[in-house]
């Protein structure tokens, strides 16, 4: 019986992990769940799936849902109420799939832990790279990605010696706006951005998708998951999503992992890797998928992808900037207070005025993150004046 | 330094192997070599790589061969020249390319001299995939496939527990007459024929490829190298040749292996296995190649495919026939004597007249072989007179 503590089990990957929870009764017991706002649902979490401990972000949602609950239950509140999930004494796998700063010290202290590390949180790694690895190396906990992309590489490369890998090829569905023109993408708004062609997800990522940061972050992610850097990190955007990521290997074969795009197959591998358990999904058919198409992304037209390039070659300091920058340009986009073209210009103006600086300890990062924000809240008044 | 014999040197295989040798001059070495009935391109390579054996189909052809080289080279003739390179006793590794039952004599011998195989010749397994794969486990020696198929599905078990494999499958170009109806292929001829789309090879197996019986004596012989049954392996049509093949996983990931169609790159990976060496072929390029496509298999317009399910599902025998009465049919056509269409219909014939046997020793697969070509020149003659 693998035990399991999720932090973001509300969420879009939270949801799908209690259903494969729900596939799998015999092998997979959740012993924490963290939930953000959403009591109600968090609530029925907790009387289905039993959990010792449950948390959610403010006290009066934990008051909330101590009246809601009927069983048995510890309930927590806040960053503290986070943390104590990720590191529920009970817990062998701890899936991270709550996002912010937040995430990162809840990530951190279950390493310290010594708990296997689920990750569905980009943020993690982009702001944090550097000190998550090295504290899953120092307390020898495997981190494995529950992101498509990455798990398809975590699976291309089990068994092979890193060595004989030549570059890291990361699939990208390209988004709803695929073809689009810069000068076509500047009215384009909220709704239209938050309709995938593939992919059901949160709206935060879902508008990442739509300006290929969502790609850029995974480079910057995979540079840290795999000890591969930039130059041997490539992009390549395949509208259907059913391969799910490649490995090029020195003697010109390509492993690609393929599969239908459904978030349980990544995050189930995460609970049973070393092993493969019954597929919780339906097995792919490709010959009822229509062809498969290839393509450069569109650099130009697209600019977030070269900022997470520039970010992850220049300094790393700046990748926590460009993180940062990222979800004010997105919560403003998602207001209708920023155009989709000046998502990139927005991170770029944020970038430019960066002083690189040593991100080596979580108080540095949390100081270039705050540090970032404001000047990016700052940027966005200068772009509104113009 | 790896130690080579070649078994077909002057082949498609053997020249594309001996290409790699050039790619690689500081890793491998040519020990032994043996031809056909091309004298002068084996005196050619005899020159060019200094083997210490050399040998080529006839008596005379090896007078030939001596009075063309110049250099300090043993000479050997027919069957028994065959399996002295088989068998030589500074080879590491023997790669078979040569077609036929001597092929099959040569394997063994090379097994029962402990050298590991590199086998690109079908028949080998076809006719006799208990009697190789049991002497290659008795001997504690690696078969390694060199055929692009069964070395992609080789390159994505790497490093898996056999019973997470849920299905194999095989890509198949479908040839130059893919999507042409029965009535349509009546009248195709062997130039027709000849013209494959995606892989340069020899005559047999181009025509093999046309009828899709290359798919489906692939069927069998990976069921000989990966020990799994007919009812779990799989063809799925895909005309770019891009995807090699794939294995699918229990829980439903599917890992693939990738490249450009050139023999050069499964042939490498046999002598280097379990390393890797630079690449002896261009990098794909995946957004240069147009969209990848998949369908079913025509089973009613190619009934060769169906056939070679059925001996593989019915008895140890029928794949003998199969491939007996193939080779018979197939050299029948390219002469001119039969229809396209009347290839699966002499190897139906001969199939149903066959009473299946034990095929346990060289001795009694020699015997059905024979049984089975014979079998089926009544068969031609049958079917010329109707």
């Amino acid at each position: 019986m693998t035990r399991i503590a999720i932090l973001g089990s509300t969420g879009s990957i939270g949801t799908s992990a209690l259903s494969v929870v729900d596939t799998h009764p015999d092998r997979l017991e959740v012993v924490a769940l963290a939930a953000g706002n959403n009591v109600q649902l968090c609530a029925d979490q907790v009387r289905k799936y039993r959990p010792q401990l449950a948390a959610v972000a403010s006290a009066g949602g934990a008051a909330a849902l101590k009246s809601l609950c009927d069983v048995p239950v510890q309930i927590a509140a806040g960053p503290e109420g986070l943390i104590a999930v990720a590191t529920c004494a009970d817990a062998d796998i701890v899936l991270c799939a709550s996002s912010g700063t937040a995430a990162l010290e809840a990530v951190l202290a279950a390493i310290e832990h010594g708990k296997t590390i689920a990750l569905a949180n980009k943020e993690v790694l982009v702001m944090a790279g550097g000190l998550v690895m090295e504290a899953a190396r120092r307390k020898g906990v495997a981190v494995l990605p529950v992101d498509s992309e990455h798990n398809a590489i975590h699976q291309c490369l089990h068994g092979r010696d890193p060595g004989e890998v030549r570059r890291l090829v990361l699939t990208a569905s390209g988004g709803p706006f695929r073809g689009r023109t810069r000068e076509a993408l500047a009215h384009v708004t909220a709704a239209d951005a938050l309709k995938h062609p593939t992919w059901q997800m949160g709206q935060k990522i879902t508008i990442d998708s739509a300006t290929l940061m969502n790609k850029g972050l995974e480079v910057i992610e995979a540079h840290w998951l795999f000890g591969v850097p930039a130059s041997r990190i490539d992009v390549v955007v395949h509208p259907q999503s059913i391969i799910h990521s490649m490995v090029e290997l020195m003697d010109g074969s390509v492993i690609a992992q393929l599969g239908i795009t459904d978030m349980r197959l990544p995050i189930q591998y995460a609970f049973s890797y070393p092993h493969r358990w019954d597929a919780p999904v339906p097995f792919l058919d490709l010959t009822r998928m229509g062809a498969l198409e290839f393509h450069e992304p569109a650099w130009a037209d697209f600019p977030c992808l070269g900022l997470a390039y520039r970010a992850l070659e220049a300094d790393r300091s700046l990748p926590i900037v460009l993180n940062a920058a990222n979800e004010v340009a997105v919560a403003s986009f998602l207001e209708g207070r920023l155009a989709f073209t000046d998502i990139p210009e927005l991170i770029a103006r944020t970038m430019d005025a960066h002083e690189p600086s040593p991100a080596a300890t979580l108080e540095q990062v949390r100081r270039i993150d705050a540090w970032a924000r404001e000047r990016a809240e700052t940027g966005m008044r200068e772009l509104q004046s113009r």
